[in-house]
């Protein structure tokens, strides 16, 4: 019971000034006739200085992001736009969609399927790597803390951690792409450390997993997004930023190629889209 | 009927070819083993190359956007991202909140607020100056039509126009700013040009309206995407995916600071954030 | 435009008196400590001497039901409690389950599935018989107005106008079933009437529509609550009412017995439930 | 971990045989043209001789409820139908209808409210319950087990333990009669019992609460649906069903009666409805 998000929005609560009694407070944004500020900047003052996700970490975290973390943070964003029509989020939004609904009523029900296991670990990943961080601080190496955490979990079932693997790719391309971003732009920290000596752990117990394990986008993103001083509640929501329009791109695209009511098979899709392609050199 | 969803999709199904009839298709994303193609290109190269608003810009319209068109959708998206704690969409998602519901659940019901009435002016702003230009095309000037337009309101109604006065800002601050970029990045057309046009008959009308009524930022967000090639439905979803980090952030900041379960009074607030502030040198 | 949500609600608002400007009303349920009156009546007084579905009707109408009335509702509710595993309010339940979300986000996704498409139907019907009864209040005969309506819809198209034929059943046993009982409990009115003029006018028409038209439950629905008096959009939330356990069944079962995170292809399930039987004697 | 949803899905699955592997099984509902069997039964013999609690009963748990088990439930499903306008799942319905959005959007909203601290007592005080009876299991007195339980609660926190108490009704009047509908109907079983148990150990504790602590309509509803046999997720969803037509009411009202965007101030809402009344002679 002393885990429950009541106990702890009890205890976090502690920790900020109140309103008086009759008055509640908010310190996100300020309205007054024709002055919009968010965290204290004109939002007008903010358009076209700010890419969205600068304005994204201002509004969350509360300060202006400097521009490699503005940088780290469109990348993050990019790396989960879409993932195909396979996703449970993606068919409950396509289902929704099949019946006429309105555009936001499907990507509502796409919200709700990113649940525990479906974009929630990078939260639970999170957790993990502050796990290990936790011995690390009690003294043990990196390594040491990443062994005795893959052991414990080894203990307990052969399901691989939360940020690693993944039931299609046997190598996330977007987990790398972002390490490497991390390390151009020095953003690196004590959870993407961790996050290598698990993969390294994980590589020790190949065996025992049957596979290798790399980290996945979603480790990747909580070991990132964790070094950049997101709360756990925070790093899991940027998946629901960034895959918004990967809902709304679904539903558009059932309503408009679909239809109406049809019984929706998601192993029987075939791809008819643009076939592959580079960027143009200029965007490189 | 005739303009019902229903029909509307029936008709634009007719536009697009289909797979054969064992299989559906989609033209968004192809996901094979460590390959994800967005719209032709590798997801993980576009990660640290294009911008967010970018990347919504190819999955929702198929093609990279040009870099004003880029910039263009950065200050739209900026523009609507959070206006305080009283719209509709944030109360319902304080509320799910003050429950201890996960953050996704408030997420969504917030996104459900988005009616027609709250969010929704864009797309029937889009259609009203569609209406306008239809009127151009029919070999009236931009302001005659403008005028018809207004008339044909004052008929029915006092009720302002959709995309034009505010109920608290006199001259709301976002849609300026949103023209003078799309001025500047030179990405004004037919519709920018119609708002304009009927901001000018509604002051000519003034005293029916018993206030002037300058178009508000869901007017501009209407003309400029309009102008970008953005269909009715996508148009509003830009407000979808604009808003999104604004119900996190309240939904957040609920559990944080407030008592569950209070009784949530959206006229009893006060802002304890940040004082005004400027953007530092480096960021103008 | 005349016809808008807004514009309806701004009509029906004159019909009611209305609290002064700082305070504003409502008349369905007043809590005071210790005393909870529904419509007037404790609630405690009304458990275990109304079934539910009295209640309900009591709640939304204001008023107690007959005997009759409450029978008949309780048949409406058991009418459509569940339809197996493919409507879409079901996959998009399933899909959002799969993911280890809270029961209520799945049972909250489904009802959003209640679309125009589906569950809609009951509204769209409603609004189809009143016209009808609207061409018999001008002097046509039931068949007359029945008859022009059917070739006023095939002017349109050869869709089955709302409320008649059923992809799966060429005779949906739910609705004779619908109307015995609202014979037998004498609460059949002008628009059961209706109803019945328009399958007689669409077997007259049998040729064109290709096959034979008996109402749907849906239908059924719509004409015995109409003559009931409820409103198109408390007709409509008859279903929502109904539907619920079915989308909790679905949402547990996906839960208790299939593997998270799977790919679900409604056209690939099996029964295995019980077998066929009869009520006991007792209950008959 | 272990007490994850979905390491207790994989436990409850290996209860249940499974489809082969090209197919999976459902035992709800089979649906067949012109045939659809609720759990073996004809829906259509269903109609008009079960009542829609029954039908409830028999979707979720299997089979025919007994006649005493179907009053009980409709009594629990009528006690918990509205609480008026205060409630955050209200507030939450409101807010969605105030922007014009369909009714079902609002309702959806609602749902999304049933969080931990809203609903999910009946589920938690289940769990707390079992609780006390494995301490009787082991051979510890109910009035003993219930004594230890209270004093570890108190041992946390002088937060009543889920079931007891009220924030404004100091004896919530659904929850006696609940019991005495039980008692009379027979069905009282061990977690009534322990619940009328645990209000005794309240009681003695009285002054470390500050008040007294009697068994409020949540409690009521966890114990005497865990003696049915309904399981904690299922107890749950009982409350799910019975709000439902409170939401509708509720989102229908502020549609009908309320200017669109509104501000909704719980607090300032008046009661103007029906006043107090009594359940005619034949009704009682």
């Amino acid at each position: 019971m002393s885990d429950s998000p009541a106990n702890r929005a009890t205890e976090e609560r502690r920790m900020h000034p109140r309103a008086d009694a009759s008055h509640w407070a908010t310190s996100l944004t300020s309205i007054a006739p024709n002055a919009i500020l968010v965290r204290g900047y004109h939002l007008d003052e903010l358009m076209g200085r700010l890419s969205f996700a600068d304005a994204v970490y201002l509004l969350l975290m509360g300060e202006l992001p400097t521009s490699a973390i503005g940088r780290m943070l469109n990348a993050i964003l990019v790396s989960v736009i879409d993932h195909g029509v396979t996703p449970p989020s993606t068919l409950a939004a396509r289902n929704v969609a099949a019946t006429g609904a309105p555009l936001k009523d499907s990507v509502a029900a796409g919200v709700l399927a990113f649940g525990p296991l479906h974009g929630g670990d990078i939260e639970t990943c999170m957790r993990f790597l502050d796990q290990g961080l936790s011995l690390v601080r009690a003294g043990q190496s990196f390594d040491d803390a990443a062994d005795a955490l893959v052991i414990e979990c080894l203990a307990r079932s052969t399901i691989p951690p939360p940020g690693f693997g993944h039931r299609l790719h046997t190598q996330d391309p977007r987990a790398p792409r972002l390490f490497q971003l991390a390390m151009e732009l020095e953003l690196e920290g004590e959870h993407v450390r961790m996050l290598r000596a698990l993969e390294r752990a994980l590589a020790v117990h190949e065996d025992q997993y049957g596979r290798l394990l790399p980290a996945n986008v979603d480790g990747a993103i909580a070991a990132i997004s964790a070094d950049l001083g997101f709360s756990y509640e925070l790093g899991n929501a940027i998946f629901l930023v960034s895959r918004l329009p990967g809902l709304i791109a679904h539903a558009h695209e059932e309503r408009m190629r679909q239809q109406p009511m049809r019984q929706i098979d998601p192993k029987e899709h075939v791809y008819d889209g643009s076939s592959e392609r580079r960027l143009p050199e200029g965007r490189k």
